[in-house]
């Protein structure tokens, strides 16, 4: 079964095509807007409690994908899913930005890492509980350290 | 637009219906099972040098929306976006576990708080660098602190 999904707003970045954009937010202090379309700005009460927030988007740029992928940061191929990379099965982006104001339909946020103009599909609050876990370890990603 | 997603596996936990289901993986230390479709399965390859990976799925039993919720953890009215509240317009849930084993094409996961049977979207690696922010303030969640 296939579940459409309907985008809630827009996010607006300084990013105009993808070799200026970041590879993800902890290397970016880019300031942004998430337009939400009006229809839903009564969902963003208290949002504003939040000093960081978690966008799902969808990576409209990308196109097809390959289950084994150099990611950007590194040359070896690793499995798509142990990787960031944006061209998926189903291409959601994650990001976890800063909050820096709300006002009316409009977020201001810094540390974006998108193109412009993607479609943003969910807002979720950041809540280190529960999604912060301790020393992680990150595989590949590791090597170099 | 409208986008199609197309689930790549099932997660299988103890969890037969929403009133057994923990609230957040940090809640839970119930062991469950990703089971991602043969055909993705090379995508998986060097994901288990990754303690956590992020896990998206459909909320499938969720059905509607309102954009402000009563969350589990209160008895105040949110907007739905400054809460995890599993009905929203796009249903995506996120959820941070820890991968305990990979076996082919299944992951043994701890910290599962998802519906057995729930449709998976995507599997992500979880990196600090990307994924945490320290000292974030979490609104309406702090207050009874």
């Amino acid at each position: 079964m296939d579940y459409s999904m309907k985008p809630i707003g827009t996010i607006h970045s300084p990013f105009q095509d993808k070799k200026s954009t970041p590879i993800q937010p902890s290397r970016s202090q880019a300031i942004g807007q998430v337009e939400v379309f009006p229809e839903y700005v009564e969902g963003l009460q208290d949002l504003d409690g939040f000093s960081n927030i978690i966008l799902l988007y969808v990576f409209h740029c990308s196109e097809g994908y390959s289950l084994r992928v150099k990611p950007f940061l590194d040359d070896q191929l690793h499995g798509l899913f142990a990787t960031r990379y944006p061209c998926r099965p189903n291409p959601i982006g994650l990001s976890v930005v800063r909050l820096v104001s709300m006002n009316g339909n409009v977020l201001e946020i810094e540390g974006v890492d998108v193109l412009d103009g993607t479609p943003l599909l969910d807002i979720k609050p950041y809540v280190p509980e529960f999604d912060f876990k301790d020393g992680a370890r990150t595989g590949w990603l590791q090597k170099g350290e």
